[in-house]
């Protein structure tokens, strides 16, 4: 594959990943040293941690650990919604920092049972939230049901998507991890304060891949042909609505492939998260989705980190820059830590390489 | 759950199993005992062995192994299609006993690497076992690719099912382990030559039940809600057409959940299978799919083996007896054989008891 190859050598500014599970302990230890191994030094930290952050002092707290473990990235954190967020909890929040608040609808992946049932309660944090500027992160997907699987989770929660930005225009709005053609077409419509994050994974990825390989199956599941190439024209298309949010997760290769459990949801792509977009973009450029002349350096650079930069309204971490080399090295089959391991998305497979400059 | 209470005690003709993996060797010794113990005594024998099965004198050795690991048993054969499979072939093989042909599209499933690609050269073939009287077993599913997953690779199928009946109307058709509307429907369309075999666990699952469980991954894959209830209603028609094929497929545990690899797709049903039909149906009954009234005696008894035996004209073994018991089991955690473990679809469920009588 030599279609990128014109982007050998190419300096960027360091990518920022808009959404990431950074978890506790010794998996905390063992995922954020890749941070910046993914040409990443900006990360939008997730707050379903068991208990989750529903506090500023808690998210405040988890923020200084990750600082001891790497204090030259940029953590910016949200907090998880919850009953115990109120307005008065959104305002002191804001004025701590807190930039966002994710919102899980209950039950639908990994920490979720905390989530949220229904939204119409929460409508006095929402208008706090428009009126100093917080940014509202869904997971947008309906709990399973008598008519809604996983495959139609996403596109069924629409509906709400649009109802919450029609009532609360001035809201900032991510619609996180889009997986489908329509939650794309969603975002389109909606106004620009609704923004929509796309993972490098969900840019391979269709039912099939995932249907046999516990370390591809994630929340949001990944669809169809037509999905992942709407996902893929999302993302060269220059619009400033869609940017990297990785949705990186962890999980030890037990909670994956062994014993008798469920399989937990969640594909791991930290270490390589600037050079898979780049992968991913080639095979689609192979595949004819997309043309080589459509990924600029332009296109590159804003949908890894500047698109989303403008959107939060953050400066933190784009003078430091990274240079691209082109196919110079083979993805880990595993990262290893006290008592966990984690297996990357792609092991074995060759990608780019990340210089810090 | 009550629902199918009127069935406790009752007697019923052992039932038949018109598609079934009893693979080789220890996992052979683990599986053929299990048969019984699910209230069957007839089974329809898959042929994808490696090498497959291809030839009259394979498939009888391979009978006669089976034989030896239970005698009570009925064991039905059926050839690999195969590029080994002339219209002398089957002459042979039809004078030997063997009574069918099963295709598998190349790649869709376990050992199907040796399946076709095309059913044109097989056209010959085809027609003489429509002159001979063999059945051809059809693995509905076209190979996934641009615009086919694994989500709609049966449907996909249906347009090849109906062209080989219109051009070889007196050929027996079996369509295995039906999984979508579109299936029963063009089953449904065909003439009385064409039937459908339903498994057991399609009668529970849908995607998201696999989705995160590698025991209930199968292929075809079980799909949606609207699929499922499809098949149950099928299966409680009365339409001779649906007949229970269980597709029980045992894998060792390892290439479940064990290394890295990839999860190997079948789900094993055998040694409860008369049983699973009775759980599904109640479940069925309570979520208000079917009604208690539509699953008579002569339901039960017909698609349990009743419609298969007289589809296939197989008489041996519908005189043995079976009595169900209602509730008195729990499914069995695991099946250990000389190093091998099989875990059961619905381990640790209660289930219903066969007594032979």
């Amino acid at each position: 594959m030599a279609s990128l190859a014109k982007f050998d050598g190419l300096e960027l500014p360091a990518s920022a990943d808009f959404h990431v599970h950074l978890r506790t302990g010794t998996m905390a230890e063992t995922v954020v040293p890749c941070i910046r191994k993914g040409g990443v030094n900006t990360v939008y930290v997730m707050p379903n941690l068991v208990p989750p952050l529903t506090s500023a002092s808690d998210a405040l707290a988890y923020k200084d650990r990750l600082q001891r473990l790497d204090p030259s990235i940029h953590y910016i954190m949200t907090l998880y919604l919850h009953e115990k967020i109120t307005p008065a909890v959104i305002k002191g929040a804001k004025a701590q920092g807190i930039v966002g608040v994710k919102s899980y609808p209950a039950g639908v992946t990994t920490n979720s049972a905390s989530g949220v049932l229904s939204y119409e309660p929460f409508y006095p944090v929402f208008s706090t939230m428009e009126q100093c500027g917080m940014v509202l992160n869904l997971h947008g997907e309906c709990p399973s049901g008598e008519d809604i699987t996983i495959l139609n989770a996403e596109s069924s929660f629409l509906p709400t998507l649009k109802s919450l930005h029609a009532k609360f225009p001035k809201l900032k709005i991510v619609l996180e991890h889009c997986t489908t053609r329509e939650a794309i077409e969603a975002v389109k419509e909606c106004g620009p304060n609704v923004a929509g994050t796309i993972t490098a994974h969900h840019l391979f990825l269709t039912i099939d891949d995932w249907a046999d390989d516990p370390f591809c199956y994630c929340k949001p599941v990944a669809k169809l042909p037509r999905d992942r190439e709407a996902l893929l024209k999302a993302a060269v298309s220059g619009s400033s609505k869609f940017f990297l949010g990785s949705d990186s997760a962890p999980h030890d290769l037990k909670a994956k492939k062994g014993g008798r459990g469920k399989t937990a949801a969640g594909v791991f792509t930290q270490p390589y998260v600037t050079q898979l977009v780049l992968n991913a973009l080639e095979i689609a450029i192979e595949r004819k989705v997309i043309s080589e002349e459509e990924v600029t350096e332009e296109i590159l650079k804003n949908f890894l980190g500047g698109h989303g930069r403008k959107f939060y309204g953050i400066n933190d971490g784009s003078n430091e820059k990274i240079v691209l080399r082109k196919g110079s090295e083979v993805v880990q089959e595993s990262f290893k830590g006290d008592g966990v391991e984690v297996i990357p998305f792609r092991r074995g497979e060759s990608t780019w390489s990340i210089e810090w400059k």
